[in-house]
């Protein structure tokens, strides 16, 4: 067998360097976002296998040809059932090591079911199951080039298909029909589809901060919040508009400017070596001077890559410090129950001594003409 | 405390009646779609504990409102983290029973993590925590009127969908655009959304079973094969055509016909009583006797309901018998790489004496006119 090379993005080795710190010979991956994040692997279904000397991904017969293609550099090992896979890889690796038979294997204990667990126990009675849970939480959060450049194209698209669809909005147009204009407009934008389900919450609505599209039909006075993203080459964006409808009052705009100006001083706060929590502060300190603190029912922000939600979390209890390369979210909020609500969010890259903005709608207050 | 209704549904009662036989004193569910079937709450995070006496919902603040009113004779838990409530819920209903905080909880061991499950024991050390697997499999296979009457309707909102889109396909599309198209006209139609990543796979991609739309453009002569389904009030649909673009030659309309004989043998299989084996047998013995064996790659079906792959499957490993009421797919396929392939499927529900089509498509063999 030829040495392994090295793969270029240098994850695994990264990963490699981390087995005696966590005590364990080997990991096991199940969560599809981490076997691509590791790999390269696409598929929807695997499982992938890291010792320091072996990298194996686990599919089955519908994916060999991909998995040849795209984790180049891996061994690629084929099932009939995923459990049977795991117990052969596993069982021979742990017979190869000195202590025959037994040992140590880290896994995701966020993803592992008890029903995964309790089989693998019994079919590999050698073998000692280490959870880990922080150990992994922040794997991914710190993006390279490639990943950045992934997530501004994303951005970009899911950007350019709302600005299409903000012209188009009128009065009796329903929530679920400008959710489903706005995402078609995302897919014919190039993205794989939406980042996540797209919110469009219409006056009292817009008062829930997690509110699903309804049949509510949008008017004239409304405030209109649109939180909405793509997907492109697997990684997402995630941004929020709050806009009035024809008209808007001196109170809907009052608590808008509350909330940009608590957008506005969070994206102020960020640069490499803060602390999340500090970055939440900054927004969370502002509304509360401005006595809508109890309104702000959320964190401010969150990490964004593979997944719509990543470490690190931007709130109150958070102890994560900013890296550079890290892409997060800033999205305060007020909302109002029985009224209406707004949140402003942008997408951002953390660098050294500040942060790029990677979603592109301006969010100074807009009422859209009817 | 007045005492407790039943529900409509008795679905709380048979549960309630399982306890002794699995050896349990209450039941913590975590899946948000067996919460759904269960308690009538459609809200996308939670927490259920049934026990004889008690029924509590366990939401997070946003979800308080939609609980009181989705779950109505459910008593009603608000937690700030998860793991807190199910603490004080099931902490307190161990205490109220004659051996003071010890006793057995079932839980669904496909579902809960090993996360979970280690803080549960560790915080809640008079727990046991007993994992349910086949014991809950078959919990929301046999569908009531009301379920049926969903289902129905989300199948007839994508075979509508698809039917227009069918009409605009030329050459030079690409499967993309037609399944973004597809998504669209779904969601247009009073669908919350599409049942599954719709798959639009032509030509060669066509011999793919879990094909995802590609930027591949259509072209006359290609088969273009369209695995869609719509969401209706929470049920989804699941139908497949296989269609030819501009015309077909001899093999293409022959292997078409060989699937389609092995669909209508199927059918004509399903009925309460009979096996899902003998289900499978029917379609795969008529495809291997004429010599596509090897090419039929999967299962003929599985059921479909809230979720779009639930119990039973239809394959030849299944030990499940069919019963009226139960909602699954036929779908056989036969795929030849590198060139192409064809499925068809439709969806039925189990009668006494026979099956009823929900899915609304013809499915003999059709060529779109370019």
């Amino acid at each position: 067998m030829p040495p392994e090379q090295p793969l270029p993005s240098g994850r695994i080795e990264r990963l490699r360097e981390r087995l005696p710190l966590w005590s364990v010979q080997a990991l096991l991956f199940l969560d599809m976002k981490n076997i691509r994040y590791l790999s390269g692997f696409t598929g929807s279904d695997g499982a992938l296998y890291i010792g320091p000397d072996c990298r194996i991904l686990l599919v089955d017969g519908r994916y060999i040809t991909q998995a040849r293609a795209e984790a180049a550099g891996f061994d690629i090992h084929q099932y009939q059932s995923k459990m049977d896979g795991l117990v052969d890889v596993m069982g021979t690796d742990l017979k190869s090591v000195p202590n025959h038979g037994s040992g140590v294997v880290g896994f995701e204990a966020e993803t592992m079911t008890v029903a995964t667990w309790t089989i693998l126990k019994e079919r590999l009675p050698g073998l000692t199951l280490q959870p880990l849970r922080q150990e992994l939480e922040a794997l991914r959060a710190v993006k390279d080039e490639n990943e950045i450049s992934d997530i501004r194209a994303a951005a970009a698209i899911a950007s350019r298909a709302l600005n299409t669809v903000l012209e188009r909005i009128r009065p009796g147009m329903t929530e679920r029909e400008i959710a489903a204009d706005l995402d078609a407009a995302i897919r014919r934008g190039g993205a794989q589809e939406a980042s996540f389900s797209t919110i469009v919450a219409s006056g009292e609505n817009s008062a829930l901060p997690h509110a699903r599209p309804q049949d509510r039909t949008v008017r004239a006075g409304d405030l209109i919040t649109i939180d909405f993203g793509a997907v492109f080459n697997g990684y997402r964006s995630d941004e929020t508009c709050t806009v009035a409808l024809g008209r808007a009052d001196a109170k809907q705009e009052r608590v808008y400017q509350v909330v940009k100006e608590a957008h506005d001083r969070a994206m102020e706060a960020i640069r490499a070596g803060v602390s999340c929590r500090s970055v939440d502060e900054a927004a969370r300190s502002w509304i509360d001077s401005q006595g809508f603190g109890e309104s702000f029912t959320h964190g401010t922000g969150h990490g964004v890559g593979l997944d719509v939600h990543e470490y690190p979390r931007l709130s109150a209890q958070s102890e994560s410090v900013l890296e550079a390369g890290m892409v997060v979210t800033v999205e305060p909020g007020v909302y109002l129950p029985g009224f209406w609500g707004v949140r402003i969010e942008d997408l951002v890259v953390v660098q050294k001594d500040g942060c790029a903005i990677l979603s592109k709608i301006p969010k100074e207050f807009r009422v859209i003409k009817i």
